[in-house]
């Protein structure tokens, strides 16, 4: 039995990045950045109005004749005389000549021509040539997370496809005699599968949008031969149940078997005790407990993370948010404890209904209070760490 | 022109719940209940055993005959005698005659009979039928959000259809003589469109997964005519551009000649000034800003919580979060400032290039921070909301 933050370390030491593939950045919401990403122009590609004016050569005059316009899209090379302005239009070329435009909010227009009631200085609302981006500058580092701004910044620069990790591939094998579908018939002494829906939207918020579902029967044969063709398959593999010391519990033999390394078995914490985790090449092996609070617990803590790090995320654990305590917490159990915990703008309130099998209590927390094993105590109105959850 | 915060609560009070329908608890995250959900069973649908161990009448004796087993999916309902225990493993079905189940670590097992080390309280280790829910008991609400948890509790319990809010069908408008598409040659004058891709990016962060882009060119006739058929289609239409003074801007016009009824024109804000809200029937309008920066600044101010308005979330805004400022801040424009920021866990710095046209500053940050019009200094480490954007 080891600590959650060995646990931690050791899945995240194992979970090497995914390989890279090209992709088109209208798709790519969610990935990491793989390799640096050069720009292929400068932005904006030439002197652009920042306001709706008229551009002209900046003097001490008041009075200019209007001799042309230049509309967004437009390049007309107008060559203006000190005492002529054009028309302009926010994010159209500004001529060569001209070096100042003034809105037209600061302008008393006629039909041909403009006077300048408030003169704003010299180069003032033209954005130069290249000030967002130069040419062959860097856009952004390799592990950047492409996020909508991200992708309005690349296609602004006319990129088109990037360099990405790839997501992995997940399967989720459910085990369990006692298991039904959802629709199906319920039988006396059965109950309805729900982990691997479950898992499949938890997996779903952190972008894995496919994940294929395996059930198998409760006995060693049928565990072994289904987990051979998955490992071959899969990026990482999600068992649901049978890992507990019950003597029908086969998937650890079966695991072993299949020369999955075992990295580590059980982590002395509560819920989600039961937990195998280990590697076959470069497949990640997750056997999570079959009690759904303590599976999604630990998909949460040890599964996200994982994925986040085959997906090349810099941060691949959500940002600790700190509350208030509503109420004391005694931990005698030695472990660390999850708890399913709501909070709001300032406190947080550690719910009913902490057993492993209830999901209920889930469903309306919105993050886990962390525990740690050595912590005997909390106190009312003390300051807790809490991992926000979706 | 009007404030920021009356430009939130018209559009809170303008954007009315989609229609219900029903769909599939898998594919259920994200969306909204649209009714209460009662449960069609007990859960645990009969009595539980929560350990591996055996299951026993509870009495002063320690020594058992083992006369049967029970794992999970079983349903032996053995007649025990009060000398008489059964093997059991976590989660099968507790026959009637026991009331505890004593774990396997706390007993010294032979082949036929046990002897209890540590006896157990009466009761324990049995997880009593309807423990989480009873038949017909409310599961959740009108207005729950379906998350991975709850999910999982549906699922659980049998469920596998549910009312919800339907999504928003979402347009993009793109207007722009001056918009090349990425990927083409981008000629003299011209730049790369990329409004359309940052939406549909940001729509996909709320749950809005196809977004239908059309393209017009600056012109009254054009723009009216992609408009009349885009607002019969859709619920929600984001223009992007020709929304300024602008002797070129024609959006305006064009929503007024196709009965879109103006709600507001021109926030006191920076960036994200010139844009327009209305609605045509069901249907909501926002002709947002050309500016790249400026149109994601009000997607997240404006647009998000309208989607989630009409969604039927409850919490339409992102919680705000309060963080410790790193250098002073003025405000001399008499206006509200959306100021891209990055926060840790501490503090907040606010980031260079805040010019509306500068998405590069927007794909750094994390937070939008907020300056209220009437805010004319934030003092250095003075304590600042902060909108988180992802």
């Amino acid at each position: 039995m080891i600590k959650v933050e060995e646990a931690i370390a050791i899945i995240e030491a194992n979970s090497t990045k995914m390989p890279v593939e090209l992709i088109s950045v209208h798709k790519a919401l969610g990935y990491v950045l793989a390799e640096k990403v050069f720009s292929p122009i400068n932005m904006p590609p030439f002197r652009q109005s920042a306001m709706d004016g008229y551009a002209f050569i900046h003097s001490i005059k008041h009075q200019y004749d209007v001799v042309g316009i230049s509309q967004a899209g437009d390049h007309s090379n107008i060559k203006l005389k000190p005492n002529e302005a054009i028309r302009i239009f926010t994010g159209a070329f500004v001529p060569d000549a001209a070096d100042t435009v003034v809105m037209q909010e600061h302008v008393m227009a006629n039909k041909d021509s403009i006077l300048i009631a408030t003169m704003p200085p010299k180069l003032s609302n033209v954005r130069p040539k290249g000030e967002q981006i130069g040419k062959d500058e860097v856009v952004f580092e390799a592990g950047t997370l492409i996020t909508p701004a991200a992708i309005g910044f690349l296609a602004s620069l006319g990129i088109t496809e990037i360099e990405v990790y790839k997501k992995p591939k997940v399967a989720v094998l459910v085990t369990g005699n006692e298991l039904v579908k959802p629709g199906k018939n319920l039988k006396k002494g059965k109950i309805f599968e729900s982990n691997s829906v479950m898992l499949e939207a938890a997996l779903q918020t952190i972008g894995i949008k496919k994940t294929k579902v395996y059930r198998v029967k409760d006995n060693l044969k049928a565990t072994k031969q289904a987990l051979k063709s998955i490992l071959k398959k899969f990026d990482i593999v999600l068992i649901s149940g049978g890992i507990s010391v019950g003597d029908y519990d086969f998937v650890k033999e079966a695991l072993l078997q299949n020369n999955v390394k075992e990295l580590f078995y059980k982590i002395n914490q509560k819920p989600g005790k039961p937990m195998f985790f280990g590697s076959k090449n470069e497949t990640l092996v997750f056997a999570l407990p079959g009690n759904p609070a303590s599976s999604l617990t630990n998909f949460y803590i040890y599964v996200s993370p994982a994925v986040k790090n085959k997906m090349g995320f810099s941060e691949i654990h959500k940002p600790k948010v700190v509350r208030k305590l509503n109420a004391a917490i005694t931990n005698n159990t030695g472990k660390t404890l999850f708890l399913k915990a709501r909070y709001d703008e300032t406190n947080v309130t550690v719910l009913n209904g902490q057993s492993s099998a209830m999901l209920n209590t889930f469903a309306i927390a919105n993050s886990l209070l962390i525990v740690p094993q050595d912590v005997e105590e909390y106190k009312k109105n003390q300051l807790v760490t809490l991992l926000p959850i979706d």
